[in-house]
């Protein structure tokens, strides 16, 4: 055996946080100088990213987390938590099998759009124009991630995170190219369809993150931040409900047999 | 089958948000209106209480949630979301192993801690003395949740926090009675001790979370939110530094062997 | 610093297996020596108990398993299995989900059967009589564990469970005092009631999980091995169907909304 | 609301069980049919695959089950059980995020590999020579799943399980193909390389899984199935040593701090 307690050491090095006793400090700064005057959203940029950010900055990353909290127990993360915490486990149990449902077709759309945003924009900066730098990246795709919803005809979230975006670039806080090739998008996915295509909350969310500067994986990090909220919240208003073994159906309805599917 | 579709949709009930076609009202605010306007952690509180708090309120609770981000590697809870990441899954299935062991040992000293705050006040607004009310409640915990600290001899973050609560005292947003019992719990614990036994940052969140009138389950959940921030950064961080299968210990190190424990 | 390397490799020390450059022992027992001439179930045994069964003891132990692998789409556990699959992430995590919820409430009665049944058979042994230990204990519990279906009114796996343990009470390989306690609980609840509490899986396999000498929370472990291969069963099937997301009921029902709860 | 009763029984259709009130059938066997004469082995197959195995099949699919229980507290699945465990949950959550941690790279080096198998394997029945399918296959991986081992020379299983597969070969109960295609891998890795990059459990099971015609994701599902057994065992044993919220190192040893990394 020849590692060192060093070697172990740095087996687990890190630097989101210096640990020492009657020290903690979260990327260089004292975690007792945070408390009180910096807010969460802040904190999670300064984990996540290494310094504080810009108060303004904050403030649209703010926006892009409260969007998303909730839609409802149809959405399979909230049903999970609800159903996992009338089977007598903790709350933190009920919202980790929620956020283990947030996966790349769940909750992963936010990521998969910030790296098409990306790379139009890039195309872009390489001097592709807007619209064929767009055709050509959704031409890669049978799902445009961050666009179309099959329950609501407009996101009532769209509009209001755009006009932030907007407002932020007009500020100088961004720089608005991840906004406009978005849009760009929704144009071509939606001329000569009976049936828009618009812009969904992972599409608005992840224009956000990407005009912010997030990596791609953090959009879908964020996004079970933001989701969390709603998990536990629901899961809170079932156990408070008193049902135990809660299943998908009432137990009136059987599920139908399919008969042998090998047969 | 008796069941209609009506109790298909009743099963399924909820308080925390409405949705139909265009429609995403969170407690009966479209979430249009709180785009933008409202904090993430005032989100929170509207979610989990089913009204928006006092600014005030929300501050407190925001100085409460950053403090409790993170821990460090050697907390079981950022370990395992690191490892986890490693192992060929998404950010949000690391997440979830982290909070999943946020349980009545590593996560759950917050609740117990509101639990016993609320007793001794209970018993004091019931007429016991408080010194008598702190003696009989504590005697009946081996650990008393929320005191104590193996690591720290001062958690740095306790009296930045104990600062706020009083703060908000003063200001008569809070109470301020549960502060009183967690201070004289401090107190009883540490007469006549070598060792002192001081409050810790699951005490002094859990004085936050029951002045504020936080039911005790939710002081876990809020610690799983808060928590998250730490384990979505460690995560983060771990997989941009390209382990793969990453075990507890460097690989040279192996594990001792104990025999066979039925011998 | 003081911890040694050797304090590493103490704090993870076994005696499940013993690892080394091309060692691998089970519990003593080079792997090599059981691929093909030992069964599954006895190597479940071998790992938990510490050596491996008689050959008798293990074929009681595989009908329990047997027994309890599925019971269907509206257990939660399955349930949530087939949606997380849907959502994007892989099998090992679906898996993972559906055995997260089999707690206190979904997959702990047969755990909590067996102390209820330990604590009969020890109040017998200690002098009580059968009848008087059976309604003293019963006494103690809202809902009896391992007793009574909301389902099934007599549940089909119950009576070859039964059987086969009474052949191996016959045989000598059980002493056959579970059993027999578990009818006392039977008959003691069913005594004037117009609609019976028969046992249930939980309590069936809780007399063999008993009978046999597991620990009571070894009969939680042992439930999710068995229940685990049900919820890959569906996990899998689902994932052949190809929805995306699936909620828990169709998009088309929309659940109830309960107006603001704290109004 | 248009969506009817059946729609919603439709919407948990399977073909797995057959659920009535006093009925239980699993691939349109009777439970009770099943109890007490079929394997456990036996009834994974029912289950994944829609019919019982000959018993030759069960006895080779059971022995890969046996041979990937445990890989010892240095895996990330065992260590984050054992975590888990003294964290205050149950040992189903702490099986849970052992279970989830078998991911892409963890545990899916088994179904990457069963599909390489049938790459090759199809070729040849195209018309390819193996040599030439070996090479172009093994081409595309930078590491060749199934193969190579950081930490076992020779892993102690591979020769068992392939020993197994060449009995049955010979018996007529599988063809071998894929275990004369996972050899020529084998020989093609190792031709001119100082180190060798032997066939690992991975593999060797993969050849099992492939040659009895499990899908390839079901490779993850058997290894998870196999794997909860190690995972189980750990968590047990960790539970019986009384730590509290054990981290992944001693206490003693602090991690090391990496400094500002956006610095």
């Amino acid at each position: 055996m020849n590692a060192t307690v060093s070697d172990v050491a740095d087996w687990w090095a890190t630097g989101v946080c210096r640990m020492e006793p009657g020290v903690v400090e979260l990327r260089g700064i004292p975690v007792q100088d945070l408390i009180g005057s910096t807010g969460l959203v802040a904190t999670v940029w300064l984990l996540t990213r290494g310094a504080l950010p810009d108060p303004r900055e904050a403030a649209l990353l703010e926006a892009a987390l409260v969007a998303a909290v909730d839609h409802g127990p149809q959405a399979p993360s909230i049903a999970i938590a609800r159903m996992t915490v009338t089977c007598g486990v903790g709350l933190n149990n009920a919202i980790a099998s929620g956020v283990n449902a947030l996966g790349d077709v769940h909750g992963g759309a936010g990521e998969q759009c910030v790296e098409l945003l990306n790379e139009i924009v890039q195309r872009e900066a390489d001097g592709q124009s807007l619209t064929g730098a767009v055709a050509e990246v959704i031409g890669k795709h049978r799902y445009v991630p961050g666009f179309g919803h099959r329950f609501h005809p407009v996101d009532p979230r769209r509009d209001p995170l755009l006009a932030l975006v907007d407002q932020a670039a007009a500020d100088g806080v961004v720089a608005g190219r991840h906004a406009r090739a978005a849009r760009a998008v929704e144009t071509a996915l939606n001329t000569g369809r009976a049936k828009p295509v618009p812009m969904n909350i992972d599409g608005a969310t992840a224009v956000i993150y990407a005009e912010l500067g997030f990596p791609p994986p953090l959009a879908r990090g964020l996004f079970v931040l933001s989701r969390s909220v709603g998990i536990l919240a629901h899961a809170w208003e079932e156990s408070t409900q008193g049902r135990r073994n809660k299943g998908p159906i009432p137990p009136a309805v059987l599920p139908t047999y399919l008969g042998d599917p090998t047969g």
